[in-house]
């Protein structure tokens, strides 16, 4: 079988992207885990499969796999290269363009310079619901926020640290850091991961403030490692500094595979995602 | 400019093969670099660049630039990948090859299998062009070879090992090993590559016997840790374990990214080395 198919990224997040909407795509785990192999595939942190949607007044349906095969709920970098692909390939006019996935419908914007506007949802503070274990910890409330000291064991040392929790859909542990780029992200990152007040283990962000307006950012990814860029991690150090009255909406957030811009008005509204999608090129595999 | 390529990969070591023997290809060190990142661009270890030979008698030239840009002199997975690839497009309907790299003119044959079988050169065994140095150490003879001992420092332990030293245009030191999946590759390549009586620093090679036409292979590669398969590692773990009257030509060696054959009638002779290379996908890309 003959398959087409679209390389692209996402602020370094990359994708190879198929196009179901004309005709279905069904692939195996096995292909999928071929295809995004690096070395004996075409080589991708996920695979984006963009369908119709059968819903009335929805104009897609997209899906995420990742290199292992498995259906996987939301990104937010995925989300806009499945915007620039459906715009680029004149498979809508429509903007925003209202799609379906796994964890619901979203709408997503493109811009005029071509970045992507995704709207990423609300966040959520309920300890119960990030989940966090706050039993018998002291926090420290600073503005709208609390921080939780977390002790932390690198190699045989133990240390405390400080850090705001929020969920975008997933675990977020954020701390300020002086330095993004000395920031022991390696060290700390699997010990605030599995950290045993996390039951669902945690994604670590690394957050340096340079103004009001902009941060740089580094995030350890839940099972993955420190990756380039985390849009659920840009979104949750956002709104960590914002009720910390450390940041004004909007942020742009500088992270090592690009630039995001977070905007966010504070309790019970969505956060705003603003980023760019690049194909970088076409191909087609014999599978 | 658009640019076609493929990816192809010869037992796991994998390279984007342009073709520049219709029209002159010029791509600049970011260029290459760009191409060769596997998350921006399109990834790959190496470049292989198809053209024309000026020289009379030869059908091809080839050159091989690296992930950093810089153009290097040989690689036997390199050549494979070369050989299908020209076969495959129809540039050619002579077999063998004959093809001008920087590191002189080599032949190549394309097997009824597909696999492809590579002339790798004379090995070298005199010490100083290795270069080894072996002042003050005292070799131990085995068969035909020396087996030299080496002080190996992991973390803050020194031990021993006894290893084959051999070039095959670059330096290698082959260790036998009982098991090569428990074999400490990562902990001992850093340390033996870069061993004081190796000015050039060394391949690292372990090597299990399984019988006397068998052996499994890991190789440490100078510059770039651990890979999937090490072409001229092969060749000289298969001449090593000959030497040692451990094993006798032809021999299969299996390394993880996949099985190559080595074929060395003793001193004097060429080592001849066939195995795989693979098409992967055809893309095109916008530089």
């Amino acid at each position: 079988m003959k398959l087409k198919f679209t390389k692209m990224h996402g602020a370094g997040n990359d994708f190879i992207v198929l196009n179901g909407y004309r005709q279905a795509i069904e692939l195996s785990p096995e292909q999928f885990r071929f295809i995004a192999d690096r070395r004996f595939g075409i080589g991708a942190d996920q695979i984006l499969l963009v369908e119709k949607s059968e819903k009335p007044d929805i104009d897609f349906r997209y899906r995420i796999f990742n290199a292992d095969g498995g259906e996987v709920e939301q990104c937010g970098n995925g989300a806009r290269a499945f915007a620039r692909f459906v715009t680029d390939f004149k498979l809508t006019d429509r903007n925003p363009i209202r799609v379906e996935t796994k964890a619901g419908i979203i709408e997503l914007k493109v811009e005029d310079d071509g970045d992507v506007t995704v709207n990423m949802g609300k966040p959520e503070f309920a300890l119960a619901k990030i989940p966090f274990d706050a039993r018998g910890l002291d926090g420290r409330n600073v503005g709208d926020d609390t921080l939780w000291p977390l002790s932390i064991k690198t190699g045989k040392n133990t240390h405390e640290i400080e850090v705001s929790v929020v969920s975008m859909g997933n675990p977020h542990a954020v701390q300020v850091v002086k330095n993004v780029d000395t920031a022991p992200v390696a060290e700390e990152g699997p010990s605030i991961e599995n950290h045993e007040r996390f039951p669902n283990r945690v994604n670590a962000g690394f957050m340096e403030i340079e103004n009001r307006h902009t941060i740089r950012l580094r995030v350890f990814e839940r099972g993955a490692g420190e990756t380039l860029a985390c849009g659920t991690g840009a979104c949750a150090a956002v709104v960590s500094g914002i009720r910390r009255d450390l940041l004004d909406s909007p942020v742009t957030v500088k992270a090592r595979g690009g630039t995001l811009k977070i905007a966010w008005n504070g309790e019970g509204n969505d956060v705003m995602m603003t980023g760019p999608a690049t194909i970088v090129f076409h191909g087609e595999i014999d599978l």
